[in-house]
C-alpha cells in the first residue's frame, strides 16, 4: 500500500532491513520455494528456485534460501508451478472506461496486473491541473503501482489545445509521473513550435514521449521522431512494427477495448528481429471487457496463444516496459532489492494467478481478491465540471442559413466506419432560412456544446453514417474536449439528451420522444461514474441496445460519438469552435464553399 | 562541438531544421547513401539504406534518401561497407591515465569512440568539488561526448571517505552526471547508512548506480544490490556474469589496461541467454595501450575475436551502454532525431573505421584525425594540489618502538600478486628503540603522506614482496586518498622521492642513493600530466624499467604502488591513517599483539 515509484527507497531503515534478511540476520515475510522462475534479465527458465520477501520487497531469489527463513516466515511451496514478475500495462487510460480506480482495481488486480502507466488527458480539458492531480491522488496509495504521463494536450479546439508550461513542469516533477502523454502526429507536424518546448521539458528531466503514429510512416514517421517521441501503441500489422522498431521506437501491441491489433502483429515474432523494444498494452479497458476477459493476463495469454514465445510474452508485459520507463531498477523483474511484484502460475504458458502478489503482500488468490482498493473522494470541483449556465433550447441546435438562398453546400461528417469519418460535400435543402436535412437519407445533426471555457458555446454540424431514425445520444465525455457531443434526428431530443446530462453532472444519454431511453450518470468530471463495474457494464449495453434499436449500425455507440471530437482518428471531426480537417488541422465553418 | 547530453532538444530552431531536413523541405549537410546499416534497434544488417545528416543530428534512415539530398550536400557512397553507431565506453577513469583529455581523445577518437562516461572518483579526494567541476569542465565542448558519475566515495580514509550530501547533489543534478561512481561492495555492506541516502538522491533522479562487486556472490552480492545498485564491471568469468545478470544486473565486460576479461568472459555467449545487458567497457586505457591497440573499436573487435556475433558485440558498445544510462533518445544507434555519431568499417567483423561521424563531422579518416581536442586550461588550484608544509626528513619514515623489547609483532602488506595484499603478521626486530626490518627478506618500508586534509600527516608501514634492492617509489596518485604513497629500501630515498614530488608539484619518481632515476611530472591533480602521450609512454616505461632493474617483481609498479590505498582491491591497505583490513573495514596500527 506504498506510494508508487522510488520513493521507497527514501526509507533507509526499511532497505537495511531487507538487507539483512538477503544476508539471514534477519527473517522474511513470505518465502515462495521450489518454484521455477522465468527470469526476465536472462530469458531463463530456473527449476528449483525460492524468493524472500521482506516487506514490500525482494530480499533472496535463489536456490539456497534456508537462511532467510524463520519461524515466523509464511512459506509457500510452489514446487511445479512457474514463478513470473507482476504484469505491467505501459499505456492505458485509466479515466476512460468510465469506472472510478477502486473500482476498476477490484477486477484489474485479481488476475497479476501490478503496476498500470496512465494517461491523464481526460480529467485535463474538462478539470485543469486541479483535476489531474485530484485524478492521480485517486492513483495513489494503492495496492498495486499506477504510474502516469502528463496531457501534452492535442485537441482540435484551440481553446483546449496544450498545457501551460508551469502546469506541464509540475506534472513532470512529479514521482509518479513518468512522461508525456501521447502526442498525436499531425499535430507535431503541423505545429512543432508548440511541441517542442513540451518535449524538452520532458526528456531534460529523464522522462518519455509518448507517441502516436497511427498511420504515418517514411520521412513523415521519421520527421516525428525527431524530437525525441519513444513509443508508439498505433501500429495494427507486423510491417508498421517493423518500420517502427527499425526506427529505434518501443512499440506498444494494443489489445484491449478500443483495439485488438495482437492477431495482425504477432507476425512480428518470425521476423527474426530483436523483440526488445516491444511491450504489450491495453490501451483501455470497458468494463464489459474488463469483467469477461480480465486485464493484462488476458493479453499476455493472447500473446502466447497468438505463437509469441512465453518467455518473450511475458517480457514484454514485464521488464521491456519497466526498462522503456526506466523503472527497471524497481520492478519489471524477479531480483533483490525490486518490489515484490510476482504470480504463481501453472506453467509459463497459462496465465492463471494462482497467487498474485504485489509490495510483498498477497493480494490474490486464485482469482479472488484479499484486499479492497483505497476508495477515492474527489473534490466538488470535480463533481461539478458540467458548467452549462442555461438548460438548453432546440433552437441551440438549428441551422440557420443568412442567404437566400434554396439549397447550400456544406462540408457533411461522413461515419465511414466506426472510428474513421471522411469530408464528404453536400448540397443541404434550404426552407425557411433553416438547413433541412433530408429524412430517409441518414442525415443527421451533431453538435459539440462546451461546457468549461465557454461554456454553452455551441457548434452544429452535420453527419452521415450515423444511422439514428429517431432521437439522440450525447456524451460529456468527448475526447480531448471539453465539450459535451450529442448527435440527433431532432433539435428537440437532442437539446433533452444535453439537458439531462446537465442534471446528472455528467452522462451519456439515449434520449428520443422527450424521453430517457438509457443513461450512465458519469458525475467525476463528466467522465466517470462511481457505479459498481457490473450496474455499468449493464448500463453500457442498454445504451448499446437502445442505439441499435434507433438504427446506430456500429457495434460501440458511445466510442463512436466520443471520439468524433478526436484529433487522434482521421480524418474530419469536430468541437465547439466548427469542423476540423485533421489533415491541415484548420478549423472551417459547416458551409462549403465548392459544391460536391 | 556540442554539449554532451539531450541540452540540444533545447534549440527548437535546430530540431525543426532537422525535422524540415527529414520532410525534404531543407537539405542535408551529409549524407551517406548505399551502405549496409547495422540496426541496433532489431538487430539487422539491413543493404542499400543511407542516413542524411543535418548539423549534429540524424535527420533521416533509410532506402530513399533523395528528398534529403541537395546540390549543397556532401555525399560519402558507402557502397559495399557497413555503418555501425558510434561507440561508448560505459565505465572508464579519464583521470586514472595520466593524460588529460585532449591529448587522450588525440588518440581515442579516431578508431570511433564517440561518447566516455567517466567515473570522476580520481579528482575528488585530492582537490574536491572545484577539482571535480574543473574536471567536469575539461571534458566539455569537445567533439565526442563526455559523460560522467559522481564519486561516491569508498576510501579507506576517514578523512577523505564520502561525499557532503549537498557537493553530490551539486554533481547529480548537472545533464553531463548519468549516475553515482562506483561504490565498492565491502564499504557499503559494512556502512550502509553512509551510502544508502547517497543512492536514493541518485535515484530518484533517474540516474545509474555504478556497481563493484568484485569477488562477490551469492547472500553477499544480493544484499549489496538490494539498494538498487545496477551495474558491475568487476566479473573476471562467465560463471559471475551469469549470476550477475540472473539478479537484474547490468554487466559491463572489461577490457582495458587495468584487466583483461573478455577472453574468459566470452564464454556467456553460449549460455543461451539474453545478452541485452552485456556491455563492453575499458575501465581505463594507459597510454602505452592507448598507443598500440586504441580504444573502443580494439575493445569490440576483440569482442568479435574471441566469438561474440558481430551484431551482439557492436550492441555491446551502442545501444546496450545507451539504454543503461537511458541515453538511448540521443545516442547508441543510427536513426532520426539522435546524434549522427556513426562508422563507416569494411564490414561487420572489421571495426576498422574509414570515417568516423561525430556530432555530424567528420572526425577523423583511415585512422587520422581531422579535429583538434579543446585544450582546457586547468585552475591554479588545480595545478597546486600538494599541500606538504615542509620537506620530509629521513626521520619522517623511521619506525620508533616505545617499550623496550628486542622484537616487536608487526602486521605487514603481503603484496601477493600485482595488484592483491593479504595481513602477515611477522616478529621485528627493535634495535636502538627502531625496528629494522633485516636486510635480504624483502621487507620494506611503505608509507602515505597526506597532502591535502592535514598535510604532511604520515602513516609508515612495512610491506613484504615489493623487491626493491635500493631505493624508493612514490606516487601522488594513489586510488581513492589524498595521500602521497611511497615504498622503499631506505628512509633517506624515501624522502627523497616524496619532495622531488613536492617539487614537480605531483608525479611518480622512482628515487636510489640519493638521486631521481626515472620520473613523470603530474602537475593536474597531482594525477595527470600536461604531456604528449609519446613522452608520457616513455616515461611510463622507464619508470618499468628502472623499478625492474631495483628488482620489482611484477609488470606494472605504477599500477601497484597507486593501488596499495584502495579498497576496491583485497585484503590489506594503508593510508595516512594506518592500515585496513578490508575484511572488516576498521582501521588498525603497525603493531599487531598477537605472534605470527
Amino acid at each position: 500500500m506504498i506510494r508508487p515509484g522510488i520513493l521507497a527507497r527514501a526509507d533507509i531503515g526499511r532497505t537495511r532491513e531487507v538487507m539483512r534478511v538477503t544476508l539471514g540476520e534477519g527473517k522474511a515475510d513470505l518465502a515462495i520455494v521450489n518454484a521455477t522462475i522465468l527470469n526476465v534479465y536472462t530469458g531463463e527458465l530456473l527449476n528449483g528456485h525460492s524468493v524472500s520477501i521482506k516487506g514490500e520487497w525482494i530480499a533472496y531469489v535463489g536456490d539456497r534460501p534456508e537462511h532467510t527463513i524463520g519461524p515466523r516466515t509464511q512459506v509457500i511451496n510452489a514446487s511445479g508451478r512457474t514463478l513470473i514478475p507482476g504484469l505491467i500495462d505501459g499505456h492505458t487510460h485509466l479515466a476512460d472506461g468510465f469506472l472510478v480506480i477502486d473500482e476498476f482495481l477490484k477486477y484489474a488486480m485479481r488476475g497479476g496486473t501490478t503496476t498500470i502507466v496512465t494517461e491523464t488527458i481526460e480529467p485535463f480539458p474538462v478539470a485543469g491541473y486541479e483535476g489531474v492531480t485530484d485524478f492521480l491522488d485517486s492513483l495513489r496509495n494503492q495496492p498495486i503501482k499506477i504510474f502516469a504521463t502528463a496531457p501534452p494536450l492535442v485537441s482540435i479546439s484551440k481553446k483546449t489545445l496544450g498545457i501551460p508550461k508551469g502546469t506541464l513542469k509540475k506534472l513532470l516533477s512529479r514521482d509518479d509521473v513518468v512522461g508525456l502523454g501521447e502526442s498525436y502526429w499531425q499535430g507535431v507536424l503541423q505545429e512543432p513550435e508548440r511541441f517542442l518546448p513540451m518535449f524538452y521539458e520532458t526528456v531534460r528531466r529523464g522522462k518519455r514521449l509518448e507517441g502516436h503514429s497511427a498511420g504515418a510512416k517514411g520521412k513523415k514517421l521519421m520527421a516525428y521522431l525527431v524530437p525525441g517521441i519513444s513509443s508508439c501503441h498505433e501500429p495494427i500489422n507486423a510491417q508498421e512494427v517493423l518500420e517502427r522498431l527499425r526506427l529505434g521506437v518501443h512499440v506498444m501491441i494494443r489489445e484491449g477495448s478500443i483495439r485488438s491489433d495482437l492477431a495482425a502483429i504477432s507476425k512480428i515474432k518470425d521476423a527474426g528481429v530483436d523483440l526488445r523494444r516491444l511491450m504489450l498494452v491495453s490501451d483501455g479497458v470497458k468494463p464489459g471487457d474488463l469483467l469477461q476477459k480480465g486485464y493484462m493476463e488476458w493479453v499476455v495469454q493472447r500473446a502466447i496463444d497468438c505463437g509469441f514465445d512465453p518467455v518473450r510474452a511475458i517480457q514484454m508485459a514485464s521488464i521491456n516496459v519497466a526498462e522503456y520507463f526506466s523503472l527497471d531498477g524497481i520492478i519489471g523483474g524477479i531480483a533483490p532489492g525490486r518490489y515484490a511484484d510476482l504470480l504463481i502460475v501453472p506453467d509459463p504458458k497459462s496465465i492463471k494467478a494462482e497467487y498474485v502478489i504485489s509490495n510483498g503482500k498477497i493480494i490474490a488468490e486464485d482469482g479472488t481478491l484479499l484486499v479492497s482498493p483505497r476508495k477515492h473522494t474527489f473534490s466538488a470541483k470535480s463533481r461539478e465540471s458540467i458548467n452549462l449556465p442555461r438548460a438548453l433550447e432546440p433552437a441551440d441546435f438549428s441551422l440557420p442559413v443568412v442567404k437566400g438562398t434554396s439549397h447550400v453546400n456544406v462540408r457533411v461528417i461522413d461515419q465511414v466506419t466506426a472510428l474513421v469519418t471522411k469530408q464528404v460535400i453536400m448540397s443541404m435543402p434550404v426552407v425557411g432560412g433553416q438547413m433541412k436535412p433530408e429524412a430517409g437519407k441518414d442525415i443527421l445533426r451533431v453538435a459539440a456544446v462546451d461546457r468549461r471555457y465557454v461554456p454553452g458555446k455551441t457548434f452544429v454540424g452535420l453527419i452521415r453514417g450515423f444511422g439514428l431514425r429517431t432521437g439522440a445520444i450525447a456524451s460529456s465525455s468527448a475526447w480531448d474536449t471539453s465539450d459535451i457531443i450529442v448527435v440527433g434526428e431532432n433539435e428537440g431530443d437532442m437539446a433533452g439528451a444535453v439537458n439531462r446530462i446537465r442534471d446528472l453532472g455528467g452522462g451519456v444519454v439515449v434520449f428520443a420522444k422527450g424521453a430517457v431511453l438509457a443513461e450512465i450518470p458519469l458525475p467525476i468530471f463528466g467522465i466517470m461514474a462511481d457505479a459498481p463495474i457490473h450496474a455499468l457494464a449493464q448500463e453500457v449495453e442498454e445504451i448499446r441496445k437502445k442505439m441499435s434499436e434507433l438504427g446506430f449500425p456500429f457495434d460501440d455507440p458511445i466510442l463512436t460519438l466520443m471520439t468524433l471530437t478526436t484529433a487522434a482518428i482521421p480524418f474530419l471531426r469536430i468541437c465547439e469552435q466548427g469542423l476540423v480537417d485533421l489533415k491541415d488541422g484548420k478549423t472551417v465553418g459547416l458551409i462549403a464553399e465548392e459544391k460536391a
